[in-house]
């Protein structure tokens, strides 16, 4: 199956990263796949806004079925998929909730991470106010510490929702190594890192580590006072 | 089941909204509920945040298993609902695909859509800039442009992802009404004025109508230059 499906990704973008564990996840190896580069534009070019046209990355195709959105994507491929690999939305109510649940608060947690990382990027240099980083600064730590919580009240070596790695790990993990590679601080945040070293050895994240990490392991420090 | 179910929802709120909407198609009528004040704060009252610690609305749970993230909740919904009412998510690779792929894009309509209806409310007076929300009021057009673009190439009387009312439109529909009700010009807009008027009629639609919507018909021309 895997040789009908076709991905062009960015290296590091957490959306297209957590397409790739999903397909690693669910046996997909064997996938055309095309590594592009955000910094000479390669997202708008003419291959992936015939299958994107937003311009976006990651543009996802299985046959002619078009699942850019990366949320989407894994959704699609544990449902049509789901008794391949590690079934990753459980069927029990009370673990699914969990995982539903978890997973759409990892938007949040994106969103906020995106509005201080990005912000010099976003917004045009007369517009930047120290203010409005400072409280984009602030809504990012108090959502870092809900997530401490979260990590606190689970059992020792739990996964996100639970005692199984789930379909919110798959999109979550890449928000948190994000904010790691970030310099996001491991003894601030203990939780955080200890969910982020143990993730970082399952096979379909290894499999799928961002190129570029690991040619430049060095990050940046735009966390490191959070 | 349904009166195992308790949702605390405020008037008029998207992501309560489709909440609601689901619970009608999935024939979960009978739920307990509470509708609170957004203007009151009830959001962040007690009885919420025992729920939700985001103190945010939807608030919701079936049985001990909370799911407060809208997408979480008709997500879960569906999945253990699933013959219970229309299936909301085909099953079919094709249809299914479109239905996830529309469902997430439809966050970036709300997204673009709050950047602009709550510039106000979320930029503090003295941070306030013309430039940034003649931008806003940018993206969100070529975001409404897009989505008339969908439409238009679907079959007449089609939903957003196909023939069939779907979880597509579950989530999408509230933030289309939303637009229209802060002033979105059908004229400019005709696919998306065919969509609303189509979908308003539907009874899961009409059961869960925003009550204050009713009491006052007139909305806002936040969108009118649109």
């Amino acid at each position: 199956m895997a040789e009908d499906m076709t991905l062009f990704w960015g290296s590091g973008s957490p959306p297209c990263w957590r397409v790739m564990i999903a397909l690693e996840e669910k046996k997909l190896q064997g996938y055309q796949q095309k590594l592009l580069s955000f910094e000479k534009m390669e997202h708008k070019s003419k291959e992936v806004m015939e299958l994107n046209p937003r311009g976006q990355l990651p543009a996802f195709k299985h046959g002619n079925n078009i699942v850019n959105e990366s949320y989407a994507a894994c959704l699609y491929l544990e449902s049509q998929f789901k008794s391949q690999g590690p079934q990753l939305i459980p069927d029990s109510p009370e673990e699914q909730a969990m995982v539903y649940q978890r997973m759409f608060e990892a938007q949040t947690l994106q969103q906020k991470l995106s509005d201080v990382i990005y912000y010099t990027w976003r917004v045009p240099e007369a517009e930047r106010l120290e203010s409005a980083l400072k409280r984009n600064k602030e809504a990012l730590t108090a959502e870092l510490q809900l997530w401490e919580q979260y990590l606190q009240k689970m059992e020792a070596g739990s996964y996100l929702a639970g005692k199984s790695f789930s379909m919110a790990d798959v999109v979550a993990f890449p928000v948190v190594a994000y904010a790691v590679r970030f310099g996001l601080s491991q003894d601030r945040y203990p939780q955080l890192g200890l969910y982020y070293s143990l993730v970082k050895e399952r096979p379909s994240v290894k499999a799928s580590w961002p190129p570029h990490w690991l040619q430049n392991p060095q990050g940046m420090d735009t966390l490191k006072d959070l």
